[in-house]
């Protein structure tokens, strides 16, 4: 069989189970999904979903860092820089958050109080704000990216605390506000 | 007996129970701490601690509404308003958070997700904020809340994500600092 094959079932299961995870982790509440839950929505046995993830924690992790790459994948396909990065990371972090709001609070929590290990994803998003800085603002870089990040940790919590209806462009727009007021309407 | 001593005996050994179980959950992790445990802690029967508190997620909410009040007193006790005001209460909430930082942060995550609800704690700080805003950032109210708070999160975060130590004169320093970015210098 073709080893090409192989990899790519496996990927595609893979990405099923993520699939249903993410989709039950949502809907039903992260403690209420089971793997059986989870092999049944993805149409997969029981056994394929450990064979890929062997704890909830590692299926967590995946998701979170799934998340990372998808940002990632995104930043080279746009091809920008500066502060028209640091926006399009921030909106499609916003998008996403928005389709799974009690999913990703939940996955970041848990990998801010991981702390410093080498899957800690926020740590990339913080270092992809550093590096995207416009030249005024670099001598306070480690400021800004807390800020930056502040910014949407805020609204995102904002949210969450008032039980308002998580709403993408809405967001988007909060956030942008956000950021004139912290690089004083200097963007770019 | 006089009622007024059964109320003090009463609230010293609730007080006595809050203090092992903060004590306890920092210690071994929030996960790790029993009713026992904090009952041999505080030196109170188990049976108390049940008295006082039915469940562990009511023990965590009274935790949390304690450092509400806490910091309510404390403004009340300080006498100012406007951004000293807002300054003071950060910078209380920095020192509490320097002290127990992992359960600070799990008691405001589940705030957070609990969402509306009456014993929402956080929403009070954010209405704290709102009402002390010096008159040129009251226009835009919920623009500056979500930005202060945002500052606070992303400074902690930052601190959990990097495992950095929790040094609280640091902190209330860079707290400051991000501060005056929001408010763009114009503090007074």
């Amino acid at each position: 069989m073709d080893k090409r094959t192989i990899t790519g079932k496996k990927a595609k299961s893979r990405m099923k189970i993520m699939h249903a995870a993410k989709y039950l982790c949502e809907k039903n509440g992260i403690e209420n999904v089971t793997f059986h839950d989870i092999a049944k929505e993805a149409d997969v046995c029981r056994t394929t979903v450990f064979n890929h993830f062997s704890t909830t924690d590692q299926l967590m992790i995946a998701l979170f860092c799934q998340e990372i790459e998808d940002i990632d994948q995104y930043c080279s396909e746009i091809n920008c820089s500066g502060m028209a990065m640091i926006e399009a990371v921030f909106d499609k972090l916003i998008e996403d958050t928005a389709y799974y709001p009690v999913l990703t609070y939940k996955i970041a929590s848990s990998t801010i109080l991981r702390g410093g290990v080498e899957d800690n994803s926020l740590i990339y998003i913080e270092k992809m704000i550093a590096e995207n800085l416009p030249a005024p603002y670099r001598q306070q870089a480690a400021l800004y990216t807390v800020a930056t990040m502040g910014a949407y940790y805020g609204l995102v919590n904002h949210y969450h605390s008032l039980n308002k209806t998580f709403d993408a462009d809405q967001m988007k727009e909060e956030f942008h506000q956000l950021l004139e007021l912290i690089f004083g309407g200097r963007e770019q």
